[in-house]
């Protein structure tokens, strides 16, 4: 056993930690100044480019991308605390051109996107001139059961016609938006593990509409943000189903792995600067003549904060590891482990920060409130608490069933 | 012992439920899109004026005012389950001329008003022509100590001078909103609960600014709001403190005490709704082939649901039944109590119900969101759980101390 | 409403309160002294029998008894804060004569008694000459199924004939103890709630047998105790049958909600208790140079186990008057919410109260160990919470499939 | 980062593993007759010494102690397993001669005694021939501030005199138990930590008196025990003090580490059994139909089980290589962290699996409510939950108060 991160983590952790204090953290305010300018947030901050250009030439880009050849061959359990670190600011992911969906579909295009694929829209998106969304979800129908899905991506010809309302769909309101990954159901009568497929949908395609934004306990998110999206006769070229029709559940699979240990180290990354507030505001504010920080069972919070974000870091390290070494499907156990838990945590962690700061902590003023709608959201999306933990107890109760 | 209500609240429950179930609910959506129409949303949805003309001729209107002559004559106890009904449905409390932080400044002007402040403010404020604020808490000091307030309401000859920040002063950015009550420190010299001063400031004082509107968790909860509001030298005649130099805090207290009932039965109200949602919800929905209703544990927490909105409403009708028959004093630590719990139970039952709805919980197509962002603030406005907490183990320990 | 207690309970509780604080509290650590001596501990302390006679002289005797007849005449309302009482110390309720399993049986007794049985069993019983105990948990079967039953009561001629193993049969160990109802299954072929029948057997009929006696946590609750009881064909003639053959489930169902409710108030007695010891505690051991009462949490455990107290037993109440004036059918779901929730506050508190005095806590110096061990096992004798939750789920989502 | 275990490690684990399962859990239920069989418990069943012997014989000997001249020669962290195997089995650790006290008792000697000192004393513990105690808490005091420490080891030429009461001593029960170490005040104007000797004490020295044992919930503990012990004049020669006077904080201190390691993997292997029998239980025994895993919020529990218990696993790993790799005093928050949270979840599942079993699950049938009473003494053991959560959050803040 050996708890300590590679030689190669060490120097990367160390570099993006110094970027993003010396870089990013300052960068915050103005970003959300230059956001907030005029009425419309839905465009680019001006200093967003210019952090990602300095992070491109400082190397630390793409960092996500365990293939060598387009990113920078970190493993899982290597990536996973710069995934951490990016989550103590929510601005950090794009800077570092590591941000949910791009990552996941650059994962996809890499892995199973044709040389033309590649060209047209791996390649910007790994140079972070573009950016994507992932189409799955959808609002009619309980979507944590993947047979649930209602959207079709039928086969005329040498087209495919993608028709169905999808909705969550991440990122799609950024205004460097240019396409979508859509999945539909291509053959009902085949097994139930390949009647999808997953089609790669340029967001000027005729029939592709953005119906409206989706808000987050009122928030938005932008300039990314969750919409709604309607794809009535989408038709384009077969090719565009990424790696032929019938694959989207595989291709699906294997895209949450890494994401899921991404999301997490990032939700544990919120959490500790959730704490980091909360010890700096219970040490300044003074409350009956003492620190915050020395009423009641302000210690307590602070000591188990500091017990749940080990154990789950620790947790997700361990499933990374696991999917370095014996792959996502032995980990699977441990992925929807840490998917249970490490959003809980966060916002756990995050809603005593917010209790620490009264008013303020709800407010504009600090990132409380926006890191609690990441952690939040983030118990719904990639599976609900509840479909991960049905998985946990069946995996648990079929080592005794293996048994008699 | 006795737990039904009284024949007369009997008879005001019953119509106050069929007028929530048969005029106001059909309403809800129709009030969201007048009041999302356009882009500017602090303005008051005509439906509103038409709901509370209906509710003033059916005589459901300021039910939360216990004077005889200027409200309806309702004890405590006998409003308490009205302010529950009004918690169901966002905009139930205004139709009734009901909601914070009006009613607490109408029960201040009946009590302590002078004739003219009757008149000029408190007449309309009853007939719900106008809308008020309550300037207290302070951006730049722990508000839970109230000892720390620095904003001062100075006197000089025959006119009081406001100076200081305030924030989270609810309903100032509505349309309608015209005065505020300020909180200032008078005499420093003076014993510790008469130091301070109210005064009522119509908004058009010069020197009066509403500097920003404050969100939680990002939604402004149009168009009343939180604002941060700025006195900078804003003299009026002395006549405009409110009974007189010296007795903010006892206003305050009084205040505070039939508030703080109305608030938690509304948020014990919120959670009736968040289950209501969460059982059709779950009853509606299919996954997996059944029922999400009948999934892993979701009917445990539909029981524990069940009983913790029972037990904390018992205990804040006793609260208010205290309060009626031996007084807010002698109420302390169990409105304390109530505080305390009824919003954690209002929290932990509407995040339960969002995690039932999936995305759709934390989208603007459900009250769940808001209903959220009420219970939240809830457990710092009026007093953080910390504070009530500690008032609670105080006297439970003093009880001890008295035996010695 | 009216939360006050009726005066007759108010005169009541007074006496009983004064009785425990000066007879039986102190007579404690005696009662103790006495069952220790020697080496066996299933025999009556002397102190008890002359306790027994102050309280039945001073009238507080069978005061759990609604009958007026028989007993006290106290409602189930009123009773309620008795049975709390006299739960803040192990000895009380046999002191009262209103210990379980006796009470349930007396109840029985009354209700479905022959003549006969209750000139020869009832009296002695209501006198606290003898006790007895209740026999239907069985240990191959989950029991708190009840239509799992294996014990057969089966009428041969006109003679009844008692077979099978019961378990948990509480009581049965004392030396006073001197019958049994036993429930077994009559017709197998009848509806499920007319197949069983509960006969009266009195311990010395042959074929009756006390296997073993069964600790909790290691501990047998002498001189009582819980046995494991084999009927082994006990032949008794037809009308040891109570109210006849095929009333079990009917006679059960009467016996359950009273005691439920005793049970309940018990517990929070116990919770009263070990929180006022973990004051007493708190306030006069030192650590790090403060009372243990100013460190940590310490505060807030107290200012939390006050609330869930005062919720539980608003609740406890609310369900005893329910029982009072609508019915025990009619109050099923209260019943059950107080069956789940007054164990566990009790059970977390006396949990705290114990850590709050170090190794203390789980020795025989103090009745913390001995409360824990009742809360606990509360939570799976009369049905384990995981059954009475999924009642009342049932019963939550039942008011909407009326609607539809 | 490398999560599996060393090659060294998995060797002995597999064995350790193999022998629990083919030699100690069959003997389980032979060694609890023998024990039980008589009336007095305190005495060593015959079966124990031919376990010891086999496993003696087998290598699987005293693998806690790291030097490899007296011991196995692990690390903490190749040893952990090996502690969470014997936690899974009360009988285990003594067999395997890994049971405190003993072990930390062996480690001091191994460390501080002198050569006549490991001669007589740790020779024969070594071999498992006798058994030993640790005399550190005191009954009037609050211990976990050990300042508070009233007992004295006092110089009196070249004698040193103990005199004091202490309670909690475990194991001195043990008919083979033939010394104690003794913690006492020598001089009290020395610093702190220099104030306080340890002293080995023959049992059989004039003065010494075991006055009583204590139960946990009721239970002995037997042949082991917790005693209440008095120190009356206990007087030796000077050389009877370990290392000489004034190091008894530095021998507790280091004392203490690993100790608390091998408790919380034991916890964690008590935790693990209680998960397996649950999950066995719950799918053998049927209730309404179904097996009880398949009942309610039975899977949310088992998924929790599992995630909690991987949680403090990984933790506990990480405490024990980060005392391997930086030492103990580096590792303190990490040590603390794992005597709050293991423990805890222990106690947590085995409350469950008990809930699981219904009344059997309280009983002596199942090894569960005597793994409940080490998991919960544990939370009080080696410094109470508040005193560890006190430390972590003092660490956590100090971070702050070193960067201004």
């Amino acid at each position: 056993m050996e708890f300590a991160h590679s030689e190669k983590a060490r120097k990367v952790i160390k570099e993006a930690e110094s970027f993003i204090r010396e870089e990013i953290m300052p960068a915050e305010a103005i970003y959300l100044e230059q956001l907030r300018q005029g009425g419309d947030m839905w465009k680019q901050p001006a200093i967003m480019e210019t952090l990602k250009a300095k992070a491109r030439s400082a190397g630390l880009w793409n960092l996500f991308l365990p293939d060598e050849d387009y990113g920078a061959g970190l493993s899982n359990v290597d990536y996973a605390p710069i995934a951490e670190l990016t989550g103590q600011c929510l601005i950090a992911p794009e800077v570092f051109n590591c941000n949910a969906p791009d990552t996941g579909n650059m994962e996809v295009l890499v892995k199973y996107g044709s040389e033309e694929q590649k060209q047209t829209w791996l390649k910007p998106l790994l140079a972070g001139e573009i950016r994507s969304a992932f189409c799955m979800t959808e609002p009619a129908v309980a979507s944590s059961d993947a047979t649930n899905m209602q959207a079709t991506a039928t086969i005329e010809g040498d087209e495919v016609v993608c028709q169905g309302t999808k909705w969550w769909s991440s990122g799609v309101g950024h205004p460097h938006a240019r396409f979508v990954i859509f999945m539909g159901l291509t053959d009902p009568q085949a097994h139930k593990y390949l009647r999808h497929s997953m089609v790669l949908v340029p967001m000027n395609t005729p029939g592709f509409k953005v119906e409206r934004m989706l808000p987050v306990f009122g928030a938005f998110d932008e300039p990314f943000g969750h919409g709604e999206v309607s794809f009535n006769q989408v038709r384009l070229p077969v090719d565009h189903i990424i790696a032929g029709p019938g694959r989207g559940f595989e291709i699906a699979q294997g895209r949450l792995g890494p994401g899921r240990i991404h999301h997490c180290m990032r939700a544990l990354g919120a959490a500790e600067r959730a704490l980091q507030l909360m010890i700096e505001r219970g040490r300044s504010r003074v409350a009956f003549g003492k620190p915050l920080i020395n009423l009641g069972g302000n210690r307590d919070i602070i000591a188990n904060a500091r017990i749940n974000i080990e154990q789950a870091r620790l947790l997700t390290l361990k499933a990374a590891w696991l999917m370095d070494t014996v792959g996502a499907k032995a980990a699977m156990s441990e992925i929807s482990q840490i998917k249970v838990v490490a959003p809980q945590v966060a916002q756990t962690i995050i809603d005593q920060a917010i209790q620490m700061h009264g008013g303020a902590g709800l407010s504009q003023d600090l990132p409380l409130s926006a890191l609690y709608a990441y952690a939040r959201i983030l118990r719904l999306a990639d599976g609900p608490d509840e479909v991960h933990r049905a998985l946990i107890a069946k995996l648990e109760i079929r080592r005794y069933e293996d048994r008699t």
